[in-house]
């Protein structure tokens, strides 16, 4: 499909991106980069693919370059990879958020290089180049982002890409994306890392009671507050405008149920919980969760 | 194990303990009372059982007397079995919340009954007679809560029970239950309904696309916000007292994390996201949590 694939960066995402690429066998040549040594060390071993230690190397004669670092990196890389970048190449990502990274991009003037920014809406709660698995893609989301002035080919070369790692594939603007996402995903990291945070730090008596009894609610939010703790601080300054945004909006929400427990208002209580009942359902009916008891655990 | 057992209330947890308790011989008769002529009906087809329209009726001559109704209802039928509880038996019941409960139970002067407060921390985002399995005990905890007048030999007969339907058995106080359990359970499920709230009251525009995208993280929340509304409305109310306490707390951590993202405070933000990583791995150690990433989910 591509000639050359380069990724720059191999953790979950990045060896995903490199384990469904080798299995489909979408590049005649792929090359990866990663900063650390041990993710280096750890591809020599499980991987025939050209792996460098140096990202301009990684990135030369490639048709399409797939960054997958957390966002703070991006500067460096894109000045390190600005000049070696193939004429007529695809340029894109795998961020959580797009907007600023948009404008880093823009503020490069790159010629002659489609830059699509990509976020396949995948992952688990595990890190790092052996957590990744080849169908990590299939039957998720990947949203792509772009201006108008990227040649439309170039935008289904990206889209059949993605398709092929067995995402469904949707176009969104820069600033939508960002948006729908605080809702989505970034409001639930900063609840989830709060509730835990709060369950925690306890007196040490409780200490071994919040972990036993964890089962009436508590484990479910701890597989998001497991989660990647510098990619998240990146997220969060990223798109930082969205989430207190929304964040604002939420604690709004919550004084309405403390006003409610306060006031014993049985009425406005019943009528908060049984809203939220039916998104569930439609969660299960578009295909994004399992309808299992307990998303299946056992 | 017993002569007559009385369940009253036959529904997610109800059904569960009386398809364990038949299928592990616990009782040599079951008495089921339920105020719903659907539930009636549907026990009717799919049990052999001894099915009451009348509450007393199914706790006359019961040795263990389960109330398995949401917690506002327990007065109304304590009121009602109160003269036909036989003597020397024990009654008990399946609730989240614990001090207020007991009371009322308290008030009544019961005389030779054994009171035992049960709490299984066992059930599914799923309610009703239909949703029961007689596994939903199993590597579940049951914590027992009395007072220090109840013979032992009562509560080692209640702890048998929960062990035999596959439950881990602690006994904790009315209070300490209480709190361990706003933390675990009842503050998760506030934080659930106000996230799932805040994601769907948005523009009309954004409605498809907050369901689609959940799988960045809102999908894990929106399995607890789908919980019975009564039986929480009724949980809130007896336990507000911790549940406020625990939500200012909350309320305090997520402002904590508002100012470190308004003041680009990287390090903060990190020390934060990465306090909360290691419960999820004690959780797992503890039994609690399956450690396949997304639970597993496929």
């Amino acid at each position: 499909m591509f000639g050359k694939i380069s990724i720059i960066g191999c953790g979950l995402i990045g060896s995903s991106i490199l384990r469904a690429t080798q299995e489909k066998k979408l590049a005649s040549k792929i090359s990866i980069y990663d900063k650390s040594n041990k993710v280096i060390e750890y591809l020599k071993k499980n991987f025939t693919a050209d792996i460098c230690s140096n990202v301009s190397q990684a990135t030369k004669d490639a048709d399409l370059t797939i960054i997958c670092t957390p966002l703070s990196s991006y500067k460096e890389i894109l000045l390190s990879i600005k000049s070696t970048l193939k004429e007529g190449s695809i340029l894109t990502d795998t961020g959580s958020a797009k907007k600023e990274v948009n404008k880093i991009v823009n503020n490069l003037g790159l010629k002659n290089i489609s830059w699509i920014a990509s976020h396949p809406i995948a992952g688990t709660e595990y890190s790092g180049p052996s957590a990744g698995f080849s169908s990590l893609f299939k039957n998720r989301w990947c949203i792509l982002s772009t201006d108008n002035q990227v040649a439309k080919d170039k935008i289904e070369n990206l889209e059949k890409f993605w398709s092929k790692l067995g995402s469904k594939v949707k176009i969104m603007s820069f600033e939508d994306h960002d948006y729908v996402l605080s809702l989505t995903s970034h409001l639930p990291h900063a609840v989830a890392y709060s509730i835990v945070r709060t369950a925690i730090n306890n007196e040490e008596k409780f200490k071994n009671d919040v972990i036993q009894y964890s089962a009436g609610g508590l484990r479910d939010f701890t597989r998001i507050a497991a989660s990647d703790p510098l990619m998240w601080k990146d997220i969060f300054f990223d798109n930082s405008e969205n989430i207190l945004k929304v964040l604002d909006n939420y604690s709004k929400n919550l004084d309405e149920i403390k006003s409610a427990i306060k006031n014993k208002d049985s009425k406005k209580l019943l009528e908060i919980f049984s809203s939220t009942k039916k998104v569930r359902k439609e969660i299960i009916e578009a295909g994004q969760d399992t309808e299992k008891p307990d998303f299946g655990r056992k």
